[in-house]
C-alpha cells in the first residue's frame, strides 16, 4: 500500500501552479506546531516521527496513482510527481519527546515542491499519534507503576487502531491487545478474555460458566486470566479458582462500580488462597477514574475507548506552515492565527535537579547564551533525503519516561491548567 | 496489505481454547449494535457495511501473520487459522440507513470460531465509519443544500482519513480533499489553495500576494478558488478579482469572524463585478457553525477537524456480542451492560407522510403483524461466506438522502435530544 496519494488535492494544484511560474524550486522550510496544547491539557508528546520518516522513503508515486491524477493534472506536474523523492533535510522533536505550544516540532527543508507534499501525510501522522500518546502519557502518570493495556482497537479505524497500540507504548503502556501492532512494531500483546466465550458454553439447561473457565485453563494454563462478570461476580471468582487453583493468573472485572468490587473480589481470591492472583480492570477507563481507582488493589488496568480518541482530544491540532522562503522569514497576518516566520530551533532549560523551567525557541543557528542546564531538543532526522535520525521505540519509551519525571509537580497534575513551562520565542 | 492481524489477541486465544474443547464448532449468532447514541443524538447513520464486506474476502491469515502467533499459539490452532475462511452469513443495515439505540445493525452466523474472528475488524470498521457518518449527516442537514467539502485528512490517521472521506460522501458531503479517496472509492476531489502558495511569493522587497494570484490562475484558470485571507482580506479579494477577472470560480476566507467577513466579501465581489463568484468558508466549521452561518452569502463550507473527530463523538460504541448459540438466545446478566439474546431483525414504521414513528426489533422468522406502512431494515449481505449485498456508495448516499427525509422535525434538531423515534424490542 503506498502513501503518496494520502495527500489534499490543494497540494498537488499548488505544485502545479509553482512548477509553472518557477517558485516551486524556491528553498523553503516548513515547520509543523501546535498553537496550543488540547484543552486544559500541561503538555504533550511528541508521537510520529519513526512512522513520519518510514512513509517518507515510501513516498513515490506510481503509475495508478499518477493515473488518478491525469484528469486534473497538467503533464509537465505529471513528469514531475513520476520521479519524485524527497531529497531535503528534516530536523525536529525525537519520538517520545515533551513538547508545549509552539515548540518547533518538525522542520523541512527543501524545494517548496517537494515540501508541500508532504503536508497532509506529516499532519495526519503527527496529530493523530501524538494525541494518542499526549492523552496515554496522562494515564501512565495516573496508574502509578500499574500495568497498562491497551486494548482500544475496536472504538477507532483498524488501521489507526495500530498506530494508537504504538502510540500507548511510547508513551509506557506495557502491552496491547492489537496483534498487527506487535507484527509491526513489536510491540508486546497481552490478552484476557471474552465474554462470548463464557456464553458459548451455555447448553439447554442454560450457563456453565464453570466449563468455559475449565477449557480456558486446559487451553492456556494455570497463568491466564478469567473474566468473571459474565454471569455474577462473586460466583464468578468461584468458579474461577475452582477451574484453576489458586495458582490462577488473574481475574477481569469489565462492569459495575469498579472500586467496590475490586475491593470484595480482592477479599474473596485471598480467602479462597488465590492471593497472587491479579486483577484486571476495564471498561471505560481514562485517566481520571485510574486515578480515582490508586486506592484499590488494582494490579492491571485495560484501556480502551479514552485512549483511541485521545481522551476528549482525537487530534493534537498541529499545524504544517511554510516560515522560510530562500532565507526569508514568512508569516501569515490573519489577527487569530499568528505564526513566527523563520527555521528554528528550541532549548529545554531545567535546574540542577532536573526539573524543567523554559523552553525557548530560537532561529536556527543563534542559541542564546543559557547559564542554566539545557539541552537542546531538536536534532537532526534527515539529510539530503536519508534518514540519520535512529531512534527507535525502546528509544522512545526511555525519552516519555524521563520527561515525566522532568515536568514540574504541578504539571503532573490531571486537572485543566496552563502548560507545565512556558515556552519563549526569540523573533528572527 | 492484509486484515486478518487487525484483530485483538483474546479472540485468537479464545479461538484456541474453543477448538480444543470442541465448542468452537457450535453454530452461532453475533450482533453488532449500538446500546445508545452518542450524547444527545436523535439518530445514527449506518457506514461500513462496504469496507466490511471488503475486508471479509480478504480475511485470510499468510505465513508472516501466522509466524507472528506462533509464540503464543498451539499447532492445531495455527493450522485452523492456516485454512481459514469466512463460509458464514451475514444480515444487516444497508449502507446509509438510520440507525437508533438497539438497531440490530449487523448480524453474523456461522461457526464460533469464524464469527469470533471478525470482532474487531467488524467494530473498528462500524464504529469509525459510522460515528463520521452520523456527525457528517447533521452537517448536511445543517448546510440545507449548500456544498460541503470534507477537508480533514490532516487531522486524523492517514488512512482513517480516507475512510472519513468516504463516510463523508456517504452522508451527503459533495466531495472530499483526499486523493486516496479519489481513487479508492471514487469520491469527487476537490481543492482549494493554501496560504502557503501565497506566502511562497514572497520576496526581498515583501509579500506578493498579487503575483501569487495570477501564477495559480495561469496554471488552473479563472474557475479556481483563491485563498483571500493571508494578510488582509479586503485587499486579497481585490487582488484576487484584479488576477482572475469577474469570472473568479471562488475566493475561500479560512479565519475571522465568518458571518460578518462573508457579508463584506461578498459586497466587495458584487461590487467588483464579480457577482458569480462563489465564496468557501473553512476553519473549524461543525454543525452548529454551519447552521448559525445560514443566513450569510456562503456557498460551500469545508470541514476539517470536527467532521474526522465526529464532532464530539469520534466513536460509535458499537458493540459485537455472542446472541445465539445452537439456537439457544444468550445474554450476559451484568447489571449495567445489559443485552438481550436471540438473532433479530428490525421493521421500521412510518406514518402515511414517509414519516418514521418506530423500529420495531423483532426474533428472527417472527415479524410482527403492522397495520402501519412499515419496511424491513435488515437486508442479506453475505450467504455461505458470499457477498450477496450490491450495494455501492451512491445507493448509500441515496439512502441517507431518504433517511434524513423520514425523520421527524424535531429529530433534525441539532440540540440534544432522546432518539427521533422509539425502538421496541419484542423478546424472545
Amino acid at each position: 500500500m503506498t502513501v503518496a496519494l494520502l495527500t489534499d488535492k490543494y497540494e498537488i494544484t499548488m505544485l502545479s501552479a509553482a512548477l509553472r511560474d518557477g517558485t516551486a524550486h524556491r528553498r523553503t522550510t516548513f515547520e509543523l506546531f501546535a498553537r496550543r496544547l488540547p484543552d486544559g491539557r500541561r503538555y504533550g508528546v511528541v508521537a510520529g516521527p519513526g512512522r513520519f520518516l518510514e512513509s517518507l522513503q515510501q513516498f513515490r508515486f506510481d503509475d495508478a496513482e499518477l493515473d488518478s491524477m491525469a484528469d486534473f493534472l497538467d503533464s509537465d506536474t505529471l513528469a514531475f510527481l513520476r520521479d519524485f523523492e524527497f531529497t531535503g533535510d528534516v530536523d525536529g522533536y525525537a519520538e517520545g519527546e515533551l513538547y508545549f505550544p509552539g515548540s518547533p516540532v518538525l522542520s523541512v527543508r527543501g524545494s517548496f515542491a517537494e515540501c508541500v507534499l508532504l503536508e497532509t501525510l506529516a499532519l495526519s501522522i503527527f496529530n493523530h499519534d501524538t494525541a494518542i500518546a499526549s492523552a496515554a502519557a496522562r494515564m501512565v502518570s495516573a496508574a502509578e507503576g500499574r500495568t497498562l493495556i491497551e486494548m482500544g482497537s475496536r472504538r477507532t479505524h483498524e488501521r489507526a487502531a495500530v498506530a494508537c497500540a504504538r502510540a500507548a507504548y511510547i508513551a509506557g503502556f506495557d502491552g496491547t491487545s492489537n496483534l498487527e501492532a506487535k507484527r509491526t512494531y513489536g510491540v508486546p500483546a497481552l490478552g484476557t478474555s471474552a465474554h462470548a466465550f463464557t456464553m458459548l458454553h451455555t447448553t439447554t439447561t442454560g450457563p456453565d460458566e464453570l466449563s468455559a473457565f475449565k477449557a480456558q485453563v486446559a487451553a492456556l494454563g494455570v497463568g491466564t486470566t478469567l473474566l468473571v462478570d459474565t454471569y455474577d461476580v462473586t460466583t464468578g471468582v468461584a468458579n474461577a479458582v475452582e477451574a484453576a487453583g489458586p495458582d490462577l493468573g488473574a481475574v477481569r472485572i469489565d462492569s459495575g462500580d469498579l472500586g467496590v468490587l475490586t475491593r470484595q473480589v480482592r477479599q474473596q481470591l485471598d480467602s479462597l488462597g488465590a492471593t497472587n492472583t491479579a486483577i484486571v480492570l476495564s471498561g471505560d477507563l481514562d485517566e481520571y477514574s485510574i486515578a480515582a481507582l490508586r486506592a484499590e488493589p488494582v494490579d492491571s488496568y485495560g484501556v480502551g475507548t479514552k485512549l483511541v480518541t485521545g481522551s476528549g482530544a482525537p487530534t493534537a491540532n498541529m499545524v504544517y506552515k511554510l516560515v522560510e522562503v530562500d532565507g526569508i522569514p514568512v508569516q501569515k497576518r490573519s489577527s487569530d492565527k499568528e505564526s513566527h516566520g523563520g527555521a528554528k530551533m528550541a532549548v529545554r532549560l531545567s535546574r540542577s535537579t532536573g526539573t524543567i523551567v523554559e523552553e525557548v525557541v530560537y532561529p536556527v543557528g543563534r542559541r542564546p547564551d543559557i547559564a542554566e542546564p539545557s539541552r537542546v531538543v531538536t536534532v537532526p532526522m534527515v539529510r539530503d533525503g536519508k534518514r540519520v535520525f535512529a531512534g527507535d521505540l525502546a528509544d522512545a519509551r526511555a525519552l516519555v519516561a524521563s520527561g515525566l519525571k522532568s515536568v514540574p509537580w504541578e504539571g503532573l497534575k490531571l486537572s485543566h491548567g496552563e502548560p507545565a513551562i512556558p515556552t519563549r520565542l526569540i523573533a528572527p
